[in-house]
This record gives structure tokens, C-alpha cells and sequence, in this order.
């Protein structure tokens, strides 16, 4: 497999309340083509990532507003599969031009979150995951503190490890002018946070975001440039109560195996990695389900500055979900910009040297979804 | 493109109060599963057209839901394009399937619609339309009926005409038991029933409805079967007053044409087809923007019984969207279902004689999104 990413856009992400989510998503959507070099009239397919405009706003029905909005009449979707629609639209449109059927598809990822009141954005957020854990009272936040304090039991992690992701994190974030809180934290500022549901404070958390991706995905393979090499999708229950161990994604596991294969490459070959950082937690399964690490080790992986800038591996140069921001339709494009970005060198100061393979993980709910990107140049 | 129909399954179309759209979604994806003769583990996706199970319910990420449900970890989507999702998920599957990633793809539609209040549903459903409009007023129904007022002013379309529509409907509805409103009605009937949006009556109209359809699609061309040749989408404007033209679908008259020269036949070849009646105008627009006749001439057309049983293409013989029922989400899967069996000769009393080539167009919106299909055996 062999996708160029043609062209990247994206807006600034944060709370932002003097535009729409169309706006969001056109100013992205405008800049990726741009980017790309192509005329408008050779965006051949639409494949929008969103999951809540529907419940917030009452518009669902994206593909066709985005597509006419930028003067297009060719073919357009919308993808949804929770926090990983983004990702999702990413693979699906890859099939697309794989099957000849398209040859330059643009794939936004946007979401407008900060307009409802939080009760509202509490519940639509909850259609990710189990509607018997949603009436047990369970958010996403006790959900993954489940997990986290899984993880803790079992392998002796530690509140500290955790914090010192979320540290991490906002410290790449502030050398990104495009992130919610481009600004340094500190471990004591973590722990001492507001307690959400323990073992998870409002520090280990990822915000509420309002903001949008884009890339021109294109069949060109003749120039040089920023290939995906590897896209794979995975399924888990949707329920965390029916599966076997709360200290793993089981369909990370997967999509990664098969990522990897497509793209030709083992986990030691990859230099740098976005990875979905949702609560911190989060980033420490992900170390180990893609098996940068091994199971139960994350929490020291993490905590020796192996995935910091600098580092053998960094992870989440972005900021991550925790830092950059979370706008949940979009993660999952913004992902692959982080890395295009990073592999065109064009990353400014968060740059990692002699990155030449990167992957991307997007979740959706607490792992019923996962997505796995490989790229290259 | 050669893409096989492999399996079909169907649920009772209509107000099913004992059953959840996880319910009927199983209930079609097993029964399409055993259809096809293959084993469970051979599905290595699941698509799922879905609108409005997240403004009703809460609950989005179907993907996961269904696949997990079913015992699968595999690749699995949620499609969204209003009344055009299941379409869209079947558009997406045959390009995963073209792509050489899928071999054998679950695309399984599912609405449940009847749990809500019907103030609630009008919302949601105008999820499916323009802000703007929605902020003038106007619901599906009105917006359609200014389609229908534009086509009897410009071309004399009477009244009688639309009535004709749904009273052929309905008795191909009166040969399906698997139809919502099995049961004939006359033209009297329809023009007598309560004014909806003139000149839309009650009975203009399709309903609300729940239900599922699943077809599973495979990569085998080997043996005899009916398989998919042709599969294109279009948009247009979500805005009904930024058009040209009132009286057609211009996104239908583009994937026709795309779809059609797919297949390598001509809409003359055309032996049977389902198509988006959600209105009786909706057909006639149908008609004439897939070019079963000229502009303006759809009226007349359908009222010389060229597309009733016996005709010379029959068009809806599952009664459509007005009769059989219009789950939203499922009917794009539905009328894949419909051409296949009658391709199949399995269509019972409604079977249609030498129906060797079959066309499905499925419309989100005002035609915002249009999916059109060619099915050959």
C-alpha cells in the first residue's frame, strides 16, 4: 500500500467561539488542498470524521454540506465510530483510491464542542461507549480510571508515572502554536488536581475542543513525499465488563499487527508515534498494546524520557489529545498531520530528527475501536 | 466491477415494539450471514448504515456494537448520509472489498424509529437538511411539496398523477409480507387523506418505520450468483434554494450516469428497479433524472403502469419506501435486497419475469447525497 498524504490543514484548536463547525472545517479543508497543489475540480471524494454534530447541533448529513459548501458535487460520507471517526474516514477513504475508484480524496475530521452546556457534551459523548455502563453511571473518565486502577493493582504503576505523561505531553504542546494549551505543567500540579474519578484527576484528562483536520489523501506514488504504508482497523466490545483483562486494548493489538505487515516494518523500526492519549492512561496501554514496551512496563517506559522529545521514540509530539486538544471527529486526521509533519521536517521546534517511520493510534469509546496508521517517506 | 450479493437478510419492515435496533440489526446480519453460506470468522468487516439511533437513543458506534454483538473483533464502520446511509455503507464495503482488504463485508442497515416521540424524530430527521431551511420552517414534507408545486407549474404533473404513485406502491406492497402497509389503496384514498404540505397529502408520504437489511458482499466472482457492477455517489447543495432547479436531483442524474457506464449498460437495459420514493413526487423526479423518461414526462410515465407489475420495468416492487416502509438507515441495504432476490427469482408473487439487470438509487435529503447501484445476474 502506498497513499501519498498530498496536502494537511488544520486550525488552531481550543475553545474557539466565533466560528462554526463548518468554518472549522472549510478553513482546514481549503488549506490541506491547497497544500496539496491540486486544482478543486481534482478532489474527486469527500470523507468527513465527526461523531457529535448530530446530538449538539441537530445537523448531521456532513458530507454533502462540506463537499457543496467547497463548491464540490463529487461523492461524499461521513464516518462514525466515536473518538475515532477521524481515523476511520482516514482508512475508509485509502479503500477508495486503493479500489481505483478515487484518485484525490480529502478526509476532514471536525468538531464543535465547547457551544453545548456539559451536560449535553456528557451524554453525547456517552453514546461511544455501553448503554448498560452509561446507566450504571459510568462516564468515559470512570471508565478509564477502572483501567488505570487495573494497571495499578496489577503491575504496580504508579500515580506519579501517570502524571508525568500528562507533563510530557503539555511540553511538547508548548512548542505547538496550533494546540489548546500550548504551556508547561508540573507532576505536583497533576497529582494535585481536582480529583474526577480516582485514580484520574482533571490533569490526566483530555479537554473539551472545538477544532478541525485535513488531508488531501492522493494515488499519486511518482513524487517524493509522505506515504501511508500501513491502515488497519479492529473491533472490541463495546461493553469493558465482557472483556478478559482491563489492562490492555485487545483490538490495538490487532490493527497494529496489521498495520505493521502491510507497511513492511516491525514496532522497533517506528521513530515517532501519535498515539490516543485520552486520559493518561490511555498513553501507557498504548505503549504496551503496540509493543513499544512490554505489558505492564509503560509506566516506566514512559517515565525514562524514552517518548519525550529527544528521546529514543517520542510519542505525542503534538501535545496529544491530553495537551494539543481532543475535538474528538478530528483527532484521528490530526494524527497523520502531526506525523506527515514531522517526516516533511516542517515541525518546527517539537522536530525529531532522522524521523523516517511514524504511527498513528485513534481510539474510539474505551477500545471497541482502534485504528492504526504506518507512514513513511 | 463484479462485487457478489453472497447473503440477504431482512427483518419485518414497521412499528416493532418488541424489538431493539440492536435486536433487528442481528436478526438480518445473521440471517444475510446464513444466506451466504459462509462461516462467521470468513466476515472480516461490518458496515452499518445508520441516521438517527444517537439523537434517539444516545447511542452512536454502532460499528463495534454490531460486530461484537455478533462475535467479531474485525474492521468494523459506521456510515452516516441521512436517508442515504445504507447506500453509502454499501458504496463504502464494495470499495474495501475492490481495495483487496476485505474479502467478505456484514453491511447491515438498521433504523428504530417508533421508540421516539414524533416531535423528537422531525428533529432528528431534519438533521438530515439545511439549518437554514429548518430554521424557515420547513420540514421534509414541505420541502418536497415545493419540489412537487415547481413540477405540476412547469410541467402540468397533476395531483392524480402522485396519488398513482403510491397507490402502485401499495399494491406491490399488498405482495410482500415482509411490508409495512401490506394493503392496496386507491387513488380517492390518497387524495382524500389529511393535507400534510399541499399539495403533499398523508398518504404522499412514506412513514416512519423500523427495521433492518443486511447483505453480506464478497469478493468471489467464481460461481453463479448476482453481483453488483456498478456503484457511484453524487452531491448537491443541502440547500434546496441554492439550486437551479427544483425539478430534479442533479446528484441522481451524475452517480446514474457514473454508475451505469460502471456496469457497461444503458438505462434502457434496465429491467427492474427500487427506487427513494420518501414522497410520491420523489418518484417521479427518479424517473426522470435516471432516464426512464424525459423531463417532465415522469408523471404521465408512471401512470401508464410502464413501471407496475406486468410493466415493462417494474419500479419498487417491494412497495417502497411509501409501502414496504422507510427505516431510514436500512433502506439503501432494503433495495439492494429487493433487485437481488428478484434477480435471485426468489421475489414470489411480485417476481418480475427476466429481470436480468436492476438499478437501486437511494437519496439523503432533498438529494443532497444520491447512491445508485447496478445489480446484474
Amino acid at each position: 500500500m502506498k497513499i501519498k498524504v498530498a496536502g494537511v490543514g488544520l486550525t488552531k484548536f481550543g475553545e474557539i467561539w466565533d466560528k462554526s463547525l463548518l468554518d472549522l472545517a472549510l478553513e482546514a479543508s481549503k488549506e490541506a488542498i491547497s497544500d496539496s497543489r491540486l486544482a478543486l475540480s481534482q478532489i474527486d471524494a469527500v470523507f468527513v470524521g465527526n461523531m457529535l454534530i448530530g446530538k449538539i447541533a441537530g445537523q448531521d448529513h456532513l458530507g454533502p454540506v462540506i463537499a457543496s459548501s467547497l463548491g464540490l458535487s463529487c461523492a461524499s460520507f461521513r464516518i462514525e465510530g466515536a473518538c475515532a471517526s477521524g481515523g476511520l474516514a482516514v482508512h475508509l477513504a485509502i479503500q477508495g483510491i486503493l479500489a481505483g475508484t478515487y484518485k484525490n480524496i480529502l478526509v476532514v475530521g471536525a468538531e464543535k464542542m465547547s457551544d453545548a452546556p456539559i451536560t449535553q457534551i456528557t451524554w453525547a459523548l456517552m453514546g461511544a461507549g455501553s448503554s448498560k455502563e452509561r446507566k450504571a453511571g459510568l462516564t468515559f473518565p470512570a471508565l478509564y480510571a477502572l483501567m488505570a486502577e487495573a494497571h495499578m493493582q496489577k503491575y504496580g504503576t504508579t500515580r506519579k508515572q501517570l502524571a508525568n505523561i500528562a507533563v510530557k505531553n503539555h511540553y511538547h504542546a508548548s512548542l505547538n502554536k496550533m494546540a489548546q494549551y500550548p504551556f508547561e505543567i508540573t507532576v505536583e500540579q497533576v497529582l494535585e488536581s481536582s480529583l474526577i474519578s480516582s485514580p484520574i484527576t482533571l490533569l490526566d484528562c483530555s479537554p473539551i475542543t472545538d477544532g478541525a483536520a485535513a488531508v488531501v489523501l492522493s494515488a499519486d506514488d511518482s513524487k517524493k513525499g509522505v506515504y501511508i504504508t500501513g491502515s488497519a482497523v479492529a473491533s472490541d466490545t463495546i461493553d469493558l465488563a465482557e472483556r478478559e483483562s482491563l489492562t490492555e486494548l485487545k483490538a490495538t493489538q490487532i490493527a497494529s499487527k496489521t498495520a505493521l505487515k502491510q507497511a513492511g516494518v516491525e514496532i522497533k523500526d517506528i521513530k515517532i508515534a501519535e498515539v490516543h492519549d485520552c486520559f493518561t492512561i490511555a498513553e501507557i496501554l498504548a505503549m504496551e498494546d503496540l509493543g513499544f514496551c512490554s505489558p505492564g512496563a509503560g509506566g516506566k517506559f514512559i517515565a525514562s524520557n524514552a517518548t519525550r522529545l529527544g528521546g529514543k521514540c517520542p510519542v505525542n509530539t503534538s501535545g496529544g489529545l491530553k495537551a494539543c486538544g481532543h475535538p474528538v471527529g478530528a483527532t484521528g486526521v490530526k494524527q497523520i498531520i502531526e506525523i506527515t509533519q514531522q517526516l516533511r521536517e516542517t515541525a518546527g521546534q517539537r522536530q525529531v530528527k532522522n524521523a523516517n517511520i511514524g504511527l498513528t493510534q485513534n481510539v474510539g469509546g474505551t477500545g471497541a475501536t482502534v485504528v492504526v496508521h504506518v507512514l513513511q517517506n
